[in-house]
């Protein structure tokens, strides 16, 4: 008799060395099927992320470290500067695959640093190290992620509502997400919590993955449409508000999934507070704030089809779909990081934070 | 050659008078398919509102007077006291199709007092009464929704992005709509609106109704997600939200659709004007704030489920799932009704309208 494998079972992105192979959930399955998607070349992994079998800013940075030393690997030369080319190609293509989330190009500025630094060696030991780095930055996020669920711990209490939207949770991550880590160690710490999950429209990945990864946990969730919370904010159901991030500004600024500034808006007006979970690798020290955010437009089906036996709004409806929006940094009450949790004035205290991480 | 007919051609409530059936056009399938839906017994007609073939807070109350004038039709006695007591069974039965709208109730109880009044004369021509009654009911319907257009226009002007939430429109009521009214009627003297449609979950009604209905009379009109009521308004595109409502409080507490509260919490934020159109038959003097409206709880599987390819959540998901919510009268910039636009204080705006339309 086999057990059926539960999809905390399985790595949200993994390295298979045999087949050098970048191997991701395909997470638009998820919840009716889990399915591993085995990703060899940089058209596949390119489509992965922008199709969203992979996502969430850290997995997504994860998985571009993995997918630029799959194509560095696949180069052939004995030119260093040859090898470089070839490696910036690659890596420009890759950072093509979406826009807003900084971790991507975050992950593949690090990977470069690696063939910058080490030129004069021989390239298979450079092609080594990108290896190893690119293990390293799948170490560091569950490190990370770890990290920021002891720091989101301290914010709450046993038996708190916690409502988070999207998923900033384990599918979004090397291990234990952002926004659900806290969630996570308090579930093992005996905390009881009960998290209310936005269901997340259009892509729906608080109905399919966040309820999904934190019921099969063994946590108690409750799935709501995204036009409730303010129904459950309003009956006192909810103690604090932790979403992850994609991309924060140098003032507090922070850019995240559709809707997530309006959460934080009713979070305001009810009272409640609201909580940004950011590895320091979302943290953008060169956009001053969220107004230089590129914000992801994305197509119109998404809204009008998709998932649907039957089509949803009338044909040719003109549909405004962006994937992301900015929240104020006056909306937030604190930026979780693995370094320490920030406060306002987050243009100095987010730089203290630069300096714990040695940035 | 035949021309396609579009959803305008068709009336949302109808009673046809040679086979005394009640005629709607099934919501459910709407944006897809229009079928006619010919409802004869009570037990159809109780169906068709519970399951929102017919929905909308005044539509539902033309189609309850419709159905009890069917349901009184069918009752063979000479007695009045037995005619009395069955058309008050039926009346009970339809009255718990729906909770939250006060227009069921309202429309009923409306019929009822016909019957009392009538008193002493022949049932055929009390029945006959009733059958007017409901037919006036109506047309009174439409004479409202074409006043509150009227007033409805002197809040916004020429080009202003209007956004709205679910279906107040046409589909809600016998003609204009409530919230809809005042953008048909600006579109024929060419005002240039942009409407913003959320499209509502979980039975998008703003999708498959008032986008549908709104860009077949030739509005321009942009659908978007729940969630993206922030973004937009952020961006500058709202200068006023017109929402309808299914039960206003004395005190001007207004239930409407769930999701409404929120987007009220965000108009106050971005400090775009909020306004709640309301026939006075809306209006329940007799609940003196929103905490005394019962709000309808429905079925997790519209959530999870409903209208998808796959189910959408995990299985076994705990769901909350309100039809509706409570917008606090302190989000309300104005209550626009048949007699007038109210404003703070609502418990005195509100009884001026009361004395105007002699309830």
């Amino acid at each position: 008799m086999t057990e059926e494998k539960s999809i905390m079972d399985y790595e949200t992105v993994a390295l298979d060395d045999t087949e050098h192979a970048l191997v991701i959930i395909d997470q638009t399955k998820l919840p009716g099927r889990t399915e591993l998607l085995h990703l060899k070349t940089q058209k596949e992994i390119w489509v992965a992320i922008n199709t969203l079998a992979v996502r969430g800013a850290p997995a997504i940075g994860d998985a571009a470290a993995i997918g630029i030393y799959l194509a560095a690997r696949e180069i052939e030369t004995d030119d260093y500067e040859e090898f470089l080319r070839r490696f910036r190609e690659a890596k420009a293509y890759l950072d093509s695959s979406r826009p807003t989330a900084v971790n991507l190009s975050w992950a593949l500025n690090r990977m470069e640093q690696v063939v910058l630094q080490a030129k004069g060696k021989p390239l298979a030991e450079i092609k080594q190290m990108l290896h190893d780095e690119a293990v390293k930055i799948k170490d560091e996020d569950i490190w990370i992620c770890s990290k920021i669920g002891e720091y989101g711990l301290t914010l709450v209490k046993k038996g708190d509502g916690l409502l988070t939207h999207c998923n900033a949770g384990q599918l979004a991550t090397a291990k234990y997400g952002t926004a659900t880590a806290p969630m996570y160690l308090g579930h093992q710490k005996g905390y009881g919590f009960h998290v209310f999950c936005d269901e997340t429209r259009p892509q729906l990945q608080g109905a399919r993955l966040t309820s999904y990864e934190l019921s099969a946990s063994g946590l108690d969730v409750t799935l709501i449409c995204d036009n409730m919370a303010s129904s459950v904010m309003k009956n006192g159901w909810v103690q604090a508000v932790f979403v992850g991030c994609d991309r924060v500004a140098a003032n507090g600024d922070a850019a995240n999934k559709i809707g997530t500034s309006g959460v934080a808006i009713l979070a305001k007006y009810y009272g409640i507070p609201f909580y940004v979970c950011a590895p320091t690798s979302t943290i953008d020290f060169a956009t001053p704030t969220g107004a230089g955010i590129k914000i992801e437009q994305r197509p119109p089906e998404e809204v009008t089809e998709m998932w649907y036996k039957e089509r949803m709004a009338p044909k040719g409806i003109k549909v405004y779909n962006p994937a992301f929006d900015v929240t104020d940094h006056s909306l937030i009450t604190a930026i979780v990081t693995e370094y320490g949790i920030a406060r306002a004035p987050y243009d100095v205290s987010l730089q203290e934070i630069r300096r714990k991480c040695g940035r």
